[in-house]
């Protein structure tokens, strides 16, 4: 086991009815500004619910930040805070809408442009931020780290902030009218962040390996049921709460990391808008193709822990564990090939040649680099 | 799943040499008191790292807390703490050692007797506290919890701090000289910690299920090694991150609790001074003798996930995992009978005794009273 610091001050307050008291977390005497995205709060209650908590705080809203929030939108968020002093900044939405209230939160005791803050890859100060969650999956409720893209030059990353949410309210209810491809997004996300922190070497500790795979087990047995059932509360708060534990640092003590895949995934949303989960569908598969010999012995491991794979020599257990990646994929109602998004030749070269040029190299050994992105984009071309 | 909040500020400080920079997390300005047990901190090396680290910090020490920390023991702490004006309570051992830090941390805070504290079961105020563990199994160095002991009266209570450990830094190499029985009672401790979060209902959680279950997997996979070879870095680092996450609150989201093995094993201890985790091994394979028909559901899957007990019918496949723990347990070197310790129908009348005048009403479903206690008692004679 490598060496780690492990530290989440986040207070995570779970279940129904929570959003209720909600004004009991936030001090009266603090400014804040409510956070929203298109929409679908006004729909779902969740907008009524915030503000009859709130009807005797100081708040001001913001409306419209979009998926995969931009920072063209987060600047003027950030212009009218600055304006507006305020002391708090509540995200009600999913974790797009979080993620953009990192960056303003940080933006705000920034003196240049906010988008430094991306390209640097954290914040050395933010204001206090937390959340009243909708959609789960990113994990954004319980870390540091946000996604920001900018829409003048396609790009898309990652940041981490200097502070973690105050709190994060999750009620599983908030969920029921979620679109279904937004919940196999979601499960897909989760799925993906696991598997990232997991899929490296065996034999770093035992049960960090036994909550990783805990966690893709529930979301392989409850997946089924989110998508055809959405009023079914317990399989709703497994949902909620795998999102939260799949990216809050509980399953990431003394392992190494991946996190290829998410790279990759970032510049195709970036390059063609393609939902974050879904990028992932496509590019994790072939990954997993790609880095099968270095990654064969967790491969076995994954095989027989996750999907209960017997019989066969080792490398037909490897092609089957890959093979039943990808079905769990297609069973979300996933697409797993570029083509079936008309992403073609032009988008994979763009992609390889901007990893080329960043320099970047991936992968929990450093040995991914844009030639291997290569490949895994040919993979599942 | 029932509503939770789940809350846990503490910084986990992991690994191998950590303890040379426990400076770096105390500010100097702050006057520290060290609390340290019998004095094995001297010969394993620990003390001197400690003092190495702290050279330019102000810091006084207080050496005594015995194992079952002792309310007589620990007013002494008090009234030097209150009179030298300490900001920070640091406990360098094992689980008592910090549990009696908590006391004291408490205590400075409070004008009363510090064991009204205990009695009442919870501090309304402490000062700030944090530790450098060397013998993980209570789980103290990441909850706020403590049970505290009066020679007195031969009685022992648990107590909740209002505050959560700064930090605790835990470096495996410190439990190498361990001896095997403490050992093997701190393994029994964490294996029973998990069993009181899990073995209630099923169908409560999915993910804390497998997560519970995951702890109790690798406790069993690991113990031979633990036993076996003290210096093997990577089974003590398992060994001491599973005591930790065991009863830090990440495994009790949103779950009932039973918790009567500790409450019985509490009065056990107080009256016969078998060690804490002794005392669970000879409770627990009676506790789920005794309540095999309301856990049924939980102990088949017990059976299966934990141990791969499979074959025969339900009645079987339970008595094979009643069977299946007190084996583990044996398989510890401890003992799990209390004739095997000499207690006899005297202690055990008075255990039955004392909750029966205090009314105590233990178990998830608050069913479990002064005759099923007995009869737990009865079971493991």
């Amino acid at each position: 086991m490598q060496n780690f610091i492990y530290h989440n001050p986040t207070k995570l307050i779970f279940g129904k009815g929570e959003i209720a008291k909600l004004g009991e977390y936030i001090d009266k005497r603090v400014k804040v500004m409510l956070l929203f995205g298109g929409g679908s709060v006004k729909q779902n209650g969740v907008y009524d619910q915030v503000k009859k908590a709130l009807k005797d705080h100081n708040t001001i809203e913001f409306w419209g930040i979009e998926p995969n929030p931009k920072i063209e939108t987060l600047r003027k968020a950030i212009s009218q805070a600055k304006a507006e002093k305020i002391d708090l900044f509540l995200a009600v939405g999913g974790g797009s809408v979080l993620d953009g209230t990192k960056l303003v939160a940080a933006g705000v005791k920034y003196d240049g442009d906010p988008w430094e803050i991306a390209l640097k890859g954290y914040a050395d100060r933010s204001a206090d931020y937390a959340s009243v969650m909708t959609l789960s999956a990113t994990g954004s409720e319980m870390n540091a780290g946000a996604v920001i893209s900018r829409g003048e030059t396609n790009e898309k990353f990652a940041f981490f902030s200097s502070k973690y949410p105050l709190f994060s309210i999750l009620d599983p209810q908030t969920t029921y009218s979620i679109p279904i491809d937004q919940l196999a997004n979601g499960l897909s996300d989760i799925f993906v962040h696991v598997l990232e922190q997991y899929m490296t070497a065996t034999g770093q500790s035992r049960v960090m390996d036994r909550w990783a795979e805990g966690i893709m087990q529930t979301i392989a047995e409850i997946a089924p049921t989110v998508l055809d059932n959405p009023n079914d509360y317990e399989t709703r708060s497994d949902y909620m709460i795998c999102a939260a534990l799949a990216l809050n640092g509980m399953i990431a003590m003394g392992v190494t990391q991946d996190w290829s895949t998410h790279m990759i995934g970032h510049e195709l949303t970036a390059l063609t808008g393609i939902a974050h989960g879904a990028t992932l569908a496509v590019i994790y598969p072939a990954t997993l193709s790609v880095l099968k010999d270095r990654k064969k012995d967790k491969i076995l491991q994954y095989a027989d822990r996750v999907w209960r794979i017997s019989g066969g020599n080792e490398n037909m257990i490897v092609q089957k564990a890959i093979s039943a990646t990808e079905s769990f994929f297609r069973s979300l109602g996933l697409k797993t090939r570029l083509f079936e998004y008309g992403v073609g030749e032009e988008i994979i070269g763009e992609i390889v040649e901007r990893f080329a040029k960043r320099k970047t190299i991936l992968g929990e050994n450093g040995d991914i680099d844009a030639a291997v992105v290569k490949k895994i984009l040919l993979e599942c071309k």
